[in-house]
């Protein structure tokens, strides 16, 4: 099995026009993503934020979890917090999961040659190097993180006759890791 | 395929003490099971609490995209917050679903008979009355609503050999509509 890390990416991403953003930080982002991550086995949860004061905030949030009162509080939270590691850039992400590592996006629109769940889980299971799983925030990720990907997840579809889509960030990953990471 | 509506239970739930107790509203819990309900084809979106006070904070929240600025500066959030229903108790959801309605519920803890994703799979396939499926807020249902029961959901299973799984209510319902009603 290889070693499986999410990555959040608030810059570079879209805004509703379309154009490249830095998106700003939603707490229940790293609650839930690091619950879920840490839940599926992930290694580690990257929060990509170029903004130092908004990984500052992040890195408070991440201690009151961990060593503060709300770990005290409720201490089954504290091993999921413990797992974001809050980065300046994807590179630093990227680097910190050692050679060769693979960047895999998601999207909730289909473009260009997609990587479809079964065959990924498959490629998890081999022997291999670690994967980073990107997902954006805002409107999602800008085309320059889509150029740079080894793949592209397929969009979770929905199954509505009339295709409507519109899955927060938190729940694309919860249903990406029980697709990836649930042995069938 | 029968109609199948989620259920968010603020009371009675428990707290951490396992004491019978209702739950404050969590925003996002409705943005984010909105979405996800809409986005799987679920018909319904039931917030049961029975705080007058907090129903009407609620539904101000629900005007606020289907009617209000909210839903014109994202218009694609309106389809989902629409099919949210506020209401005062269980039962009230219940009855609005029609003869014969099942209740289905959720938990993370596997206790008597329980029903397999698969097995649920096929029975929303076949022709029957409503199913509600619901979820517990706080520490999880309160064991009157599991009694009252038609089925009890199996736990999503943490892959982990640990066993840990501390899944938000906004992903464990993300993943358990992909699970029921994706088609396989």
């Amino acid at each position: 099995m290889r070693r499986v890390a999410a990555v959040l990416v608030h810059y570079p991403v879209l805004d509703r026009e379309g154009s490249i953003v830095t998106s700003a930080i939603t707490n229940l982002d790293l609650h839930d993503i690091a619950r879920s991550a840490h839940t599926y086995g992930l290694s580690d949860f990257f929060v990509v934020r170029p903004v130092a004061a908004q990984r500052t905030l992040a890195e408070r949030v991440c201690e009151h979890w961990t060593r503060g009162s709300g770990g005290r509080r409720i201490p089954d939270r504290t091993p999921a917090m413990q797992i974001i590691r809050v980065v300046p850039t994807l590179d630093d992400a990227l680097a910190a999961l050692g050679e060769g590592v693979e960047l895999w996006t998601t999207s909730a629109r289909a473009s260009g040659p997609l990587l479809g769940f079964a065959d990924a889980r498959e490629r998890l299971a081999a022997a291999g190097p670690a994967v980073a799983l990107a997902f954006g925030t805002g409107w999602g990720l800008a085309e320059q993180v889509y150029a740079r990907a080894s793949a592209r997840l397929e969009p979770i579809q929905s199954p509505r006759a009339d295709g409507y889509n519109h899955l927060s960030v938190r729940a694309a990953a919860a249903i990406s890791f029980d697709r990836l990471l649930t042995p069938r």
